[in-house]
């Protein structure tokens, strides 16, 4: 048995260098929180600005940074969950499976948990009206009224995954009224990763904009690396129970029984995590409407489940035990993320009889979630041609009332392994414009291995701007202000302005500067595409102070045309 | 006085690596003929597969590879347009501007050209009744009917960009009805890049799919660089000639004068230039619609003229000679691309006052050009958010009689510097599905930089993804089967082949191999994502044949159903 703190001993897990990744990546950027209501203290980045240009603010996954992961993060919403009660602390259930080898938490990251004495989702509260501290946060992140908060989660349109046991979240809210979310997974496998891999992972994904992490972890030490990943988290933490409930039955899908699972349900919402992917739609009678399809069932989680049903042939036990179910999300306020099994793998496959199926079974369980107050979003595709889209979004909000859609992609095209983070970004894009409200990244190794530090940047960019080209479509009253903001910095040849107010300042300075690298080039009014001579930005400015005299004075400007005129 | 010849030396340029490249970059494919009518020879990209199926034919725009670059291209259409006649040979008028260092051209690329004794335009004979083999070549080359080809050429509702004095091309269609094309910008600027390098980039850009190629050089030696371009380019040159007329005034606009712009056009239309950016729909009266705007004009060719008008106070002289440009397009068949000078260069300043006034004009000049026979298409923007993409299609299309459309991106977002590539293909996709014609591609380094090779590489294949699903969502009849094809690879493990169906097999397995090297990894039926005992791709094949069993033979396999079952 080793520990972890032993066994990685990186320097990039150190706490000193830890203080600096932020720093590094947005140069002219500082953390700064904005004060609300009831304490509530909201982090954004807030970039400075030359010129005279007031500082832009912006909002900030990146959580708490300068800390020892081997102690995770100061418990933000500790007092907030004890001052509403109805819980009660418990003993961790875990037990390691027997013969496998361990690896030990450090003292500093070991938790008691908490249980609800009764539903403790915030649902129940917005449905009493209550708006909760974690509303409050939300609305202030937002920049929208705490009330439309409440209300949205209330109906349904809306959800807040903050699990009990994950104190050290800064809450977050997923819904089509609020800004377009997106989700980044990581996790190890079988094959490859470790767990101090994997919480560098997390920690790059959110420094780079990432609202959600997905812990998909296959391999070994499942449970070890979700507790390092829940106590160093600020954002919510996502997972697919399925695949640990598989791990516990050596792989074999068909041992799989509705008590091993459940107690895996509640292990895990004992750590922390703040939504469970549940395959509770990959009903037996849909499992023939994939076969004539191009690309099968390419969701593991739907596999695992369509080979279970025919190993018995019986009914999902995921859809026959769903109340079972939804109690135990109510007791520690854990999120349904009813997965899309039978979504398609395929260009080919997109919007077949088998996926709608299973949609319009996810808006039946939405229903059921919702009569224990239990908050639910539905994923779904995957690989859908542009015109096929809408279609998507448009059946999610009819069958699934109006519950938030959650998707992958969609890949427009099948045909570019290697560049599948911008097959997908287009797809995202739209399909955010139409009402989606979290996008799962997709990273250029996607089909092909698993993703590297790099990649895992590529995804979450590629998907901040899937993710902004929605919000601006969809008319979010504070996306504009951003790329106002850029754009004059742009106009105005501010260079260093319109880096920093880049998603990655560090790389345009960079691609700047193969060119130009001198540094009297990032205040000339001229840059490397067309030289000192021919700027048709600057030519700009001159012909705007003449159209304005024109349109202002216009015989004025007849009679001195000829001389203030300055060739460049 | 030196020529290119002893400038580069470098062995990218040497004939005996060129027979590779190709090869190189597409390992398992060739390039083959296909024989139609009229003895035209169409290029497809044959990619040989595994597991029995037949090989994959794709779209090849990367021309002949193995030649020296001091020689040219072979002259493909020259017997084509001599057999038409109404042409007369006639020396080149081009003169060097006195005191500026020239460089001379290798023997090998000196030619003669060529000068209409009337119109000689595709679309004149379109209109005629005949079918040219270019006409043919594109009808093969799309796999559409040569009568669908003459009569989109001969409405006006698609161009076939061919100038007599370009025999080398391999001829191509930009319009609706096809598959949507995508340009690559290359040129030097007077801070940087030089004639080889450009060559370089032109046999780069077509080697990853560019369609055509747009020489901005704006430097030194603009005349030398395009010579060397064309003669080796089997794809559409276009350029846009008020940089070179801008160039021989010094760089003053208020100096240029029509003839100075047309013995400009002249020149490069007798090198063999395929089309013109030509901004004759800034008007005087629209340029205080520009005034206040965020970004101004953005356009070079825009602000040019902009300065011009208001330097004169008359109206662009490209608009009030627009029937002498025609005469000249006409006699060399150049196609128009008539120019956006007003387009938003902001997501603040989309689909305002000026940029609707200017697309409204070029509706006009089309239809003045089509008394002609002139072929024509229009620019389009620029920075445009989603929701505000399709009224620029709709307008276009009504205001401009369907001419085809040709646009910049547009980019949905401003807010990604270094990553403009993946914010335009956004919103390229969305518009070639609405119908844009053809795409422009942007690299990661707009507004930051002059593109690198690997910039180029990465514009093209962004915009090849942005296309092709443009493409499939229009429902082109030869797009699906490339998905299909890669789609059915993935399925059946074949990996190998899953890599050479994708834009770029060498990355994409570059990024497998770097999870799983191995060589067996390449025949194995998992992969790095889910490791041996996990595939999803695996247990929906047992699910298959379970899945057929049940439907088939439901009886039988409620007995044997114990039995054939083989754990995971």
């Amino acid at each position: 048995m080793s520990t972890i703190a032993e066994r990685s001993s990186q320097p990039s897990l150190a706490s000193t260098e830890r203080a600096t990744d932020y720093d590094e990546a947005f140069p002219s950027s500082r953390k700064v929180y904005v004060e609300g209501a009831r304490g509530v203290r909201v982090p954004v980045r807030e970039i400075s600005l030359s010129g005279g240009e007031p500082p832009l603010r912006v909002y900030d996954t990146s959580g708490p940074r300068d800390l020892d992961v081997r102690r995770g993060l100061p418990a933000l919403r500790a007092a907030w969950i004890d001052a509403r009660g109805s819980v009660e602390r418990v003993e961790r259930s875990y037990r390691p499976i027997a013969g496998v080898q361990t690896v030990e938490l450090p003292p500093g990251l070991v938790r008691q948990s908490l249980r609800g004495t009764g539903c403790v989702t915030q649902m129940r509260y917005a449905r009493r009206g209550e708006i909760t501290p974690e509303m409050e946060f939300v609305a202030l992140r937002e920049g929208l009224p705490a009330e439309l908060v409440r209300g949205e989660v209330a109906r349904g349109r809306a959800i807040i995954p903050a699990n009990i046991n994950h104190p050290e979240l800064e809450p977050m809210i997923i819904g089509r009224a609020f800004k377009v979310k997106i989700n980044a997974n990581i996790g190890n496998s079988a094959v490859t990763s470790s767990i101090d891999e994997e919480v560098e992972k997390l920690r790059w994904a959110t420094l780079w904009g990432a609202d959600t992490v997905m812990d998909l972890s296959t391999g070994k030490h499942i449970h070890e690396t979700r507790e390092w990943i829940v106590r160093n988290s600020a954002v919510p933490i996502g997972t697919v129970p399925i695949y640990q409930a598989l791990e516990k039955v050596g792989g074999a899908p068909e041992e799989l029984t509705w008590e091993l699972y459940r107690d895996t349900l509640i292990e895990q919402a004992e750590q922390g995590v703040d939504y469970f992917t549940v395959h509770a739609g990959v009903l037996l009678r849909y499992i023939p409407l994939t076969a004539n399809r191009m690309t099968g069932i390419v969701s593991r989680g739907g596999s695992i489940l369509a080979k279970w049903c025919l190993a018995h042939h019986k009914e999902n036990f995921l859809y026959t035990r769903f109340r079972e179910i939804c109690e135990i999300m109510a007791a520690y306020d854990v999120s349904f993320s009813l997965g899309d099994g039978l979504r398609p793998g395929s260009i080919h496959d997109a919007n077949d009889a088998a996926q709608f199926a299973e949609l319009e079974t996810q808006g039946e369980l939405n229903r059921i979630a919702w009569e224990f107050d239990v908050q639910t979003m539905n994923e779904g595709p995957g690989h859908v041609p542009m015109h096929l889209i809408k279609e998507n979004m448009d059946k999610q909000l009819e069958w699934c009332a109006e519950a938030p859609f959650y998707t992958l992609g969609p890949l427009t095209t099948d045909i570019a392994p290697g560049y599948d983070h911008i097959t997908s970004a287009i797809g995202a894009a739209q399909i955010g414009w139409y009402g989606t409200a979290m996008l799962c990244y997709v990273t250029p190794k996607e089909h092909l291995g698993l993703p590297n530090r790099d990649d895992v940047k590529a995804g979450v960019i590629a998907y901040r701007i899937a993710a902004h080209a929605a919000d601006l479509a969809k008319g979010h009253p504070r996306a504009r202000e951003w790329d106002d903001a850029l754009s004059k910095a742009r106009f105005e040849f501010r260079w260093r302005d319109q880096f920093n107010l880049s998603l990655d300042p560090v790389t345009a300075l960079a691609y700047h500067d193969e060119t130009l690298p001198a540094d009297g080039a990032k205040v000339a009014h001229f840059c490397s595409m067309c030289g000192p001579k021919f700027c048709s930005m600057k030519i700009t400015q001159d012909v705007r102070d003449y159209a304005a005299a024109m349109s202002g004075k216009a015989t004025e400007f007849r009679e001195q045309g000829g001389e203030i005129y300055v060739p460049v």
